[in-house]
């Protein structure tokens, strides 16, 4: 029975009340895209497999990814992120956008990756990126938008930051500490786990990657020396322009922000919540100047970040931050009197949709007691009802089901009315 | 090179453009859908194949879908239609939903079809159904939905028809012709097609599938009969409920309309722009009582219909009814007179921006003519500037991009300066 299939294996199924959470992250997004002027884009869901084949992403393809052979014969892969998409298209464009460009998007992305909490195959997320400047002004606004929403969505500075750190200031650390460019990668790997092993292990792991105990030694020093920005201007400029952004309380610099990825040129920061019960990332990004060039693009500086659905959802209900569920959009009932007032009913209904109120007119000539019970269980605040008596005089019964009051009022007043009623509620 | 990867034939790339219109079709059809009180939802976009099995939408996954195994071996398609999820999320959840369920959804489907104009492999789609209810005024409410989209899209009409037939009226139909029930989904997509065939070739077909020559004839009568809705007491009553909605002057009666799916069992309807320029339906559903139980959910009466945005979004284009492409959300941009008043630029935009307004900084010290020329071409309304000059003297040079008037304003001025100018142009 189709009733009894399960929905696949770390997909979500968005009743009302979830689509409410995904909505109001959605809204909390798109408001701190757009306080900066960032426009909303999209990219197709699905893509060729080789759009992805010419990053460091590889192993998002390889290992992670939805792929598949369509009808025709072409390998198509459930879009793990979104950033090729991005290099295509502007390369595609190029000659026709005004740059910089801000652009922000939010949608469907899959990882086959085992769920846990914090992950799902299905998830949405957030990207958003400017590109064409190369300066830390540029990566202060990012971390900036950042923080607009972590402080819209009630996440105050005590309850989440932003750690910052900068690729070429670990660069050039690492040179000092001669660690070969070979390393690199590895290197990075290794920071990024420091938080996530114990640290006899992490100090064996880093020997068997073939560090010599100095090295691990400057390398922890490294790693707990949170004064080291000083030693980079781009820092120092970026802390500056965070300051005069008004969110500086948001961040911290932290030397152990790697970020997976090779393709960070500079600033790179993740966000994280501070009471550290959830250890994932809210969101992560930086600056990757490189990247549209590497892939076969035009050569342009660019930073961003992406935020999953997933996390921020779970610590802003684990936080009580959400706002209440009202499960449906209409604040008024019209009721249903009985059958042969249901023109009555209509009739109102569109005189109150005609002034833009957002009205449920019950669509059954059941029991009134039923009807204002289903208004009660939609959180809904007023019912209106024409009876035989109410429409002989042209009037509604209006009931107000916060505090219970019936009042009878002229069919004109009506709207004026219901509007007082609801800026009350 | 990755930049010249092609996406996938039959997706859609949104610039901003492009996503404009999405957004326009997402709010029009999320205002008509709260106006009559229907809950967003969604389902996952991936599915078991297996949910769509027990349904005639059979030919969809056979044919149609985009189907494929996962690395867990599981069969996984990119949903090709709703309604399966809708069933399984229904049954699942029977007994903690609140009915009449009214519910709404817009979101990604993917058909693998021959793209054309109309039709592309990735699109969106609205779904909007009413469950629990078995009356003509339930119907009335969802064809007064589309009437109410149609209505806010500017297609009033004269513009676009919402046809509409009923099933039950064309079986007591088929029965007088004595057309036996093997034949009816034969006779109904002969019905379907009648449209889109010479009328020689569509009578030789008819009688290709073994209807007698006086079936034919009867067959013809009946579709040419647009007064036989007087013998369906659904349809009557269907169309005393339209008129009190007010939105009787978009619907006609045509017994032409079928829907080529056999779950229908009473009301069916689509609608068309009427000066036939796209022979597509903007949208189309109707009553479909049985298709829970049928698949092992509970019996439960159900209204529904679905609009795809690639045809309206092709309409709405050919009969200019899309308002202005605004690229930027922000209005305003706060330009940067030079490399030393950054930080006076950033801080304006941050008090801007904690008044509520979308406002863009540029982000390198280019020269002033040029950022100008980048707010001309986002079509911002105001450029902010602080120079030296305006910073000792606390003050803010506003230029008027529209009109081209500049002012110079005191800081603390600032923000109502600019909400008069935006609130006249």
């Amino acid at each position: 029975m189709a009733s009894k299939i399960q929905p696949v294996k770390g997909t979500r199924e968005f009743y009302p009340e979830q689509m409410f959470l995904r909505n109001f992250i959605y809204e909390k997004v798109r408001a701190a895209s757009q306080a900066f002027g960032y426009q909303e884009w999209d990219a197709p869901f699905i893509e060729p497999i080789d759009l992805y084949a010419a990053k460091s992403g590889e192993e998002l393809v390889k290992k992670q990814s939805f792929t598949f052979q369509d009808r025709g014969g072409d390998f198509v892969t459930l879009r793990p992120e979104l950033t090729p998409s991005l290099t295509r298209m502007i390369a595609a464009k190029q000659g026709e956008l005004t740059f910089p460009l801000r652009w922000w998007s939010f949608g469907p992305f899959w990882r086959y990756e085992q769920p846990q909490k914090g992950r799902s195959r299905e998830f949405f997320q957030w990207n958003i990126d400017m590109l064409g400047v190369d300066s830390p002004l540029a990566d202060a606004e990012l971390i900036a938008v950042a923080a607009a929403f972590l402080r819209s969505v009630g996440l105050n500075p005590l309850l989440a930051s932003i750690y910052v750190n900068n690729r070429r200031l670990m660069e050039s650390e690492f040179d000092a500490l001669g660690i070969i460019p070979e390393k690199r990668l590895e290197v990075s790997n290794l920071v990024d786990r420091r938080s996530k092993m114990e640290p006899a292990k992490w100090d064996a792991y880093a020997l068997e990657l073939g560090l010599t105990q100095k090295q691990v030694d400057g390398l922890k020093n490294i790693l707990s020396n949170f004064e080291l920005w000083k030693k980079s201007d781009e820092l120092t400029r970026l802390f500056a322009a965070l300051e005069a952004l008004g969110v500086k309380e948001y961040v911290k610099f932290n030397p152990n922000i790697m970020r997976g990825l090779l393709y960070y040129t500079g600033t790179v920061f993740e966000a994280y919540e501070t009471s550290g019960s959830l250890k994932r990332a809210i969101l992560g990004g930086g600056r990757y100047d490189n990247l549209l060039a590497d892939v076969g693009g035009p050569p342009l500086p660019a930073v961003g970040f992406a935020m999953g659905d997933v996390v921020i959802g779970i610590i802003l209900q684990e936080y009580g931050l959400l706002p209440e569920f009202i499960p449906t959009p209409a604040a008024v009932l019209v009721t249903l009197f009985d059958i042969t007032m249901w023109i009555k009913s209509f009739e109102l209904a569109v005189q109150l949709r005609n002034a833009g109120l957002n009205v449920m007119v019950y669509p059954e000539p059941v029991k009134l007691q039923k009807q204002f019970k289903f208004a009660d269980r939609m959180k809904m605040k007023i019912a209106l009802t024409v009876g035989p008596d109410e429409a002989a005089n042209d009037q509604v019964a209006v009931k107000n089901l916060v505090n219970g009051e019936q009042v009878t009022v002229k069919r004109e007043a009506v709207v004026e009315f219901i509007r007082k009623i609801l800026a009350r509620v």
